[in-house]
C-alpha cells in the first residue's frame, strides 16, 4: 500500500495517470492555503468536476474504506486538507461544515499567526489561541486531523498536548537532520509522536540536507534512525510534491494577502522559485525508489509497509471519524 | 408513517418535543428564503448545533434510511430545503456542494423571476433560463429535488417536461378548489404528478377555502377529489406551518433585500402578519385530526397511509441519491 501525507500539485490527467503508475492508493492533497471558506468551496468544487471527469482514475477519499475501494477499483483515493485555518475564517461551527464537505486535515497556522497558533516564522510562539483550544476540541468531535506541519515548536506542543486525539507533521524531516526553519526538533517528534500521531518524511528540497543535491540513501538512512528512536509505526511519507506549479504559485503559498513585499520563505532573492526535486523522486512514478532506499537501510518488511502506506491507512482509519465512534 | 413536506417554524425544544407527540417521522424544513451562500451554511451550522444539542428527538435527514432510524428510535429526521435559489448564487457546482451539506429540495424561484425561473408573482412567465435548464439537469444528477410550490405556471410545467427525474410541489392547493394565487391550476398539477412527482397539501390559511375557517371535512374531501383526478399515489402533506414565527418573518419571507416598499404577499396591508391557522391543525399534535379526517371521505386506508406519509417515503428513497444509483 502506497500513501502520499501531502501533495500540492498542478493536477492534470497526466499527474493522475502518473499516480496510478506509481501505484499510489491514496494521498492528501492541500485544497486551501489562504482562501478563505467561499474561496476553498470554490476548491471542493474543482475536485468534483476532476471526479466526474475521471473517474477511472481518482475518487473522493473520506474514511479509510475509500482506500480499499481504490485499491479494488486500481484507482487513488483523493484526501482534502488545509494547511491554514482560514477556511473556517472565525467561525467554528465551519469546522463540521468543512468535514462534511470532505477535509480530513487542517494546519492551525501556516507560518504565520493565525487566529489558533503560531507559525514556525513569528518571533514569538504563543501556543494555542482561546480560539484555537476551541478549535482543537472541535476538530476532535468531528474527526478532522490537526496538522502541525507549519507551526513553531511550543504550538505544536501544546496542540498535541491539548488535543484528545492524535494529530499530525503530515510533511517534515527531522531538524537534526537537516537544520531547516520548517524541520522538527525531537521534542517536537516526541510529543506528536508518543500520543499516536504521524511524522510524514518530506522530499522537499528545502527539507532535506543538501537540498536537491541529497542521495536516496542519506534519506532512508534518516528515516530508519527517525524509526529507531520514535517507532517505526508512527511515521510515513508526506512528499510535499508541488509538481508542474509555476512558481506564481510558491509566491501566493508564502505571501498569500498578508503582506505587500516578497517573502521568500524557505528560498531567497535569488532562488525564489520552486527548487528541483531530487533525481530519485521526480514525480509520483517513483515511489518505488523510496520503498527501495528504505529496504536497504535494513528496516523490515512490515517497518517498510507501514511507512509507505500501512501507517498511514490506520491513522485515517481511527481519526477521520466523529469521535464516538472511535 | 407521518411526514410532512414543508415547515418553516421558530425552532425551539418545544417544537421538536411536539414532533414526536404528533408522531411526526420526518420533515422536510426551510432553512432559506433569500439567504445567499454563505448565510445558508450559517443556518446548516444552526441545525448542526440542534442535533448537537438534542439528539434524543431529531437527526439529519438524508436519505430515506434516516426516516427508518427515526420510527426505530422515536425521533424525527430533518431534511432540508431551499424555497429559492439563492443559496448557489450563480454558481451550479454549489448544487452538488449544497447538497452533499445536506440539502434535498430547491425551489427555483420564491414568487419573482430568478436566474432560473419565473416566480407566481410576475406578469411574464418566461419558464427555465439559459441557467435554469442546466441546473434542473445538475439537480437530477446529485438529486436535488426540484420544488415548484412558488413558480409561475408555465416555468413550472416546463420544469417538470425538463427534468429526467419526478419533481415536487410541497405545499400548495388546488386552484379550482381556492383560488390563491399561490393555488395550482389542473394542467399544473397534472404535469407533476403524472411524471411520477408529488404535490403536497398545504393547511397554511391563504391556501384553504375560507381560509381559517375552513373545516377539517372541506380540506380532506378537497383531498380525496385531487385522489380521485391525479392518483392518491402522488400525494402528500407539506403543511407550510410555520409555529411560533414573529411577523418579522413573514415579512421577510415576503421582501427580501429585492425591495424597499412592502410587499404584502398573500395578506395585505390591513392584515399583513401570519394569519391563525384553521382550529384543526395548531400545530405537529394535530397530524391525527388530518388523518381521521381523510379516513372519514372514504378513501382506503393505503390511501390515506400513503398521503400521511407513505408516498413522501417513496419519492425520498428514489430521488435524494445520485442518478446513477436510481
Amino acid at each position: 500500500m502506497r500513501i502520499d501525507g501531502l501533495q500540492y500539485a498542478n493536477w492534470s490527467e497526466k499527474i493522475f495517470r502518473q499516480l496510478r503508475e506509481g501505484g499510489v492508493d491514496a494521498i492528501h492533497v492541500t485544497i486551501a492555503y489562504h482562501e478563505n471558506f467561499r474561496e476553498t468551496v470554490l476548491n471542493f468544487e474543482k475536485w468534483n468536476r476532476w471526479f466526474e471527469q475521471f473517474p477511472d482514475l481518482i475518487l473522493k477519499g473520506q474514511t479509510a474504506a475509500d482506500i480499499d475501494t481504490a485499491r479494488a477499483t486500481e484507482r487513488t483515493a483523493v484526501f482534502f486538507g488545509f494547511q491554514n485555518p482560514s477556511p473556517i475564517e472565525d467561525d467554528i461551527s465551519l469546522v463540521e461544515i468543512v468535514h462534511t464537505l470532505g477535509a480530513r486535515f487542517m494546519q492551525l497556522t501556516y507560518n504565520n499567526q493565525s487566529l489558533l497558533a503560531s507559525g514556525c516564522y513569528e518571533d514569538e510562539d504563543t501556543g494555542l489561541t482561546r480560539m484555537g483550544k476551541q478549535v482543537v476540541r472541535e476538530m476532535n468531535c468531528v474527526g478532522l486531523v490537526v496538522d502541525m506541519s507549519h507551526s513553531g515548536d511550543r504550538s505544536t506542543i501544546a496542540a498535541a498536548d491539548h488535543s484528545d486525539r492524535p494529530i499530525a507533521i503530515t510533511h517534515a524531516n527531522p531538524h537534526a537532520w537537516a537544520p531547516a526553519l520548517r524541520n522538527k526538533r525531537d521534542d517536537v517528534i516526541r510529543a506528536v509522536t508518543e500520543n499516536g500521531g504521524m511524522f510524514g518524511f518530506s522530499v522537499y528540497p528545502h527539507h532535506l540536507k543538501g537540498k536537491s543535491e541529497c542521495s536516496l540513501q542519506d534519506f532512508c538512512e534518516m528515516v530508519a534512525r527517525t524509526a529507531e528512536r520514535f517507532g517505526a509505526t508512527q511515521l510515513g511519507i508526506g512528499t510535499d510534491l508541488c509538481q508542474d506549479q509555476p512558481d506564481s504559485v510558491v509566491e501566493w503559498m508564502r505571501v498569500g494577502r498578508w503582506t505587500k513585499e516578497i517573502d521568500y520563505g524557505e528560498g531567497s532573492k535569488s532562488a525564489p522559485g520552486f527548487p528541483d526535486m531530487p533525481e530519485w523522486f521526480r514525480d509520483n512514478r517513483d515511489f518505488s525508489n523510496i520503498e527501495r532506499g528504505l529496504r536497504a537501510t535494513g528496516l523490515s518488511e512490515a517497518e517498510v509497509g507501514g511507512i509507505m502506506g500501512g501507517n498511514w491507512y490506520r491513522f485515517f482509519s481511527e481519526n477521520f471519524g466523529p469521535k464516538t465512534t472511535t
